[in-house]
């Protein structure tokens, strides 16, 4: 693993490129899109045959369904998904929004009310890998906000089954329902409905190139969570940090995907070299030995600072999605963190941790997105309605100065609507 | 004025179209992107020259002009921007959100750690109307937020000057940095930088055709607030409303825009009657008397429902910008109101009011988007990260669960990570 100083570090972020342009891509997905919204199940069924591979005579899970993938996955899998969702739900229920009002003495009345989003829809990647903690992670926010009515797509297996392993998160997170489709067209078939689809209000989860392309078009007509990119970890390490535990977690992020990036900040310049021998050893053992070892050749860096300021400054700018502070008294450095979707603090902290376990939401934003947005959380699947209320007395008072500003923008109407009640 | 029933009205809503899908238009808005993108200012001056016809020395306003635009104002405007101003602040501070956190006897620390987005970016359009609200109700939300550089970027006139009402209410609200630019390449200068202006990670505002495809496009790159459609009302009425009041209001709505959309709802016959009577007089006396003509001819509508369980299945459906409940007791169909951008309450809150100077916010969302997402306010401008704190002790305790978790997912570097530490 290469050990490096900022300024190198800098010189090589090149201007970081542009959400991809490709007109053929999305050409193929609005048609996709427009064939569902025209034709229905019948359009969604042909698209399933054509890129699932499975001709479906029903695309709702059945309860027998869930029973068998019960029985399917190991007593400790059961417990592991119980606890986690305690524990993800006891930190969540920490972020429910409660409705407000204030008063003033001459009769106003404003407030902030707070509902939830009536019906949600939660893509769940299907092929090889499965995610039930994704699940977990989606839908349990939502439960948290009220929503009334949460569904998953997620594309069939070519036997025409879904992972069990997602059916019982789906199950123990109180999924109402859980469809057999995947890709575009899952993505339209939620946005617009079909005849057996109820549309929902929002669409969140990760996918491929098509669902994240399907999603940024549907935005609008839906909410979207947003459109993650590949994983990142920063890791804050000085001498206080175990090398071996700093290696094994950047290799965890490592093993997702060639394009994660596995980062390493310190001011000891001893430490990054112990640490690049040790990530060297450790990748020789990974069952996912080749995915990790791309990764941390094209973006793995460690990076070697003259200070804990040019650090703090260095991954603020980098703003990463997880971020690890393994230094002497983690908790010090917190208040000058402004950049990171999520801050794991000392050694007993590892991301792995967070992904499933922790109660934190996993779904942070990526790619330094997180200079301006947040993790899921239950704030995402409420909406807030203004309330105001003026008595005639209240209007009074600030009805000459509503006239001002309404002429000032030219708009007579406006002005009108509250001459009218002047004095009434 | 049409009086229909509400069957009549919902086979009029055909199916919601969706976004218009214009790729001669992207392309025209991608190229100036990537133009300003690769060429900096040089682009933004030579565009700003073709599309705003003045050849500008200084992009940035300077004080000089601020002092001149003070001058060129009344002394009822600035004193009515400065209630506006107080206001709009007082109720937008209750929406600051705190950092918290939770222990667990174990060791365990968990917490979200509330950071405001360092810079922010607010498009002004320019034009024939000039819109000092809408610098009030971007800028001071940021403010309060802790926004630390607020600019704002609007285009300049063809004598290369800003409007005066938009100086004084920038002034008024601590705006930062006014830029004279417009269109896509000023969203392009916002999302990526130039010489000369500093990139900003959130745009919020509106804008015209160009400037709302420019802004979905840099989505992802920086965020943006909402793509928003013409503005709409609906009222519930009954026979309490003054029926005045109603034509006033709606009327207020439809002079915005021909594509704006007034509709009352009422369980009485004959005050439909008399509403829709009431409308076509006070249409004559209006000063924008064409464009509400055409609104209210082509949007305009009085529904005359059999229930008012049925007005407000029908209200929550159609999902208002802004609601107007004029009714005997508003408060108490409030419980029942689960989609609305803004709800004003009785015979003294009209939408004016809420558009200026009430103080909450009137970026509000259209075309029934109130069903999943809410008014611009100081939760736009922050962002949230999660804290994680283990102790050893507490760790060893789900470990065991994690390593499950990661193995149902096939990610052995993930469970390496955590038995590594097991023990330690």
């Amino acid at each position: 693993m290469r050990v490096i100083d900022t300024e190198t570090f800098l010189k090589e972020c090149k201007l970081k490129s542009s959400q991809d342009v490709d007109f053929e891509l999305d050409r193929t997905v609005l048609s996709i899109i427009e064939n569902v919204r025209k034709k229905g199940d019948a359009a969604l069924h042909s698209y399933t045959e054509q890129f699932d591979g499975v001709l479906l005579t029903e695309i709702v899970v059945s309860e027998n369904e869930f029973i068998e993938a019960n029985e399917a996955v190991s007593e400790s899998f059961r417990t592991a998904i119980r606890r986690a969702k305690e524990r993800i739900t006891a930190f969540h229920f920490e972020q429910k929004e409660r409705s407000w009002f204030i008063g003033e003495k001459d009769g106003v009345l404003l407030g902030q009310q707070v509902t939830p989003i009536e019906r949600v829809g939660i893509y769940v990647p299907g092929g090889k890998a499965a995610y039930p903690s994704t699940v977990l992670m989606n839908a349990l926010p939502a439960k948290i906000a009220g929503v009334e009515q949460i569904v998953i797509a997620t594309p069939p297996q070519p036997d025409g089954k879904v992972n069990p392993y997602v059916l019982v998160a789906a199950k123990e997170a109180g999924v109402d329902r859980v469809y057999k489709m995947g890709g575009a067209q899952a993505i339209a078939a939620l946005a617009y409905g079909t005849e057996s689809i109820e549309r929902v209000m929002k669409i969140t989860g990760p996918g491929n190139a098509y669902v994240a392309r399907a999603k940024k078009w549907v935005f609008g007509d839906v909410a979207i969570d947003m459109i993650a990119g590949p994983s990142e970890i920063c890791i804050v390490a000085d001498e206080t940090a175990k090398v071996e535990y700093v290696a094994a977690d950047l290799l965890s992020q490592a093993e997702h995907d060639e394009r994660a990036t596995a980062i390493c900040i310190t001011t000891n310049k001893k430490f990054a070299h112990k640490l690049s021998n040790e990530v060297q050893k450790q990748l020789l053992n990974l069952e996912r030995a080749s995915i990790a070892a791309s990764s941390i050749e094209a973006q793995g860096r460690i990076i070697v600072t003259n200070s804990i300021e040019e650090s703090l400054q260095l991954l603020n700018d980098i703003a990463p999605e997880h971020l690890q502070l393994m230094v002497n008294k983690p908790m010090e450095l917190l208040p000058k963190i402004c950049n990171a979707g999520a801050i794991f603090l000392g050694n007993y902290s590892p991301e792995a941790l967070g992904d499933y376990m922790a109660g934190p939401n996993h779904t942070l934003p990526t790619s330094g997105t997180a200079a301006f947005s947040s993790p899921l959380g239950v704030y995402d699947f409420v909406k807030r309605s203004s309330i105001i209320h003026f008595t005639n007395e209240a209007f009074n008072i600030v009805a000459e100065d509503v006239v001002q500003l309404a002429a000032a923008e030219g708009l007579a109407g406006h002005a009108n609507s509250i001459s009218i009640r002047k004095g009434g």
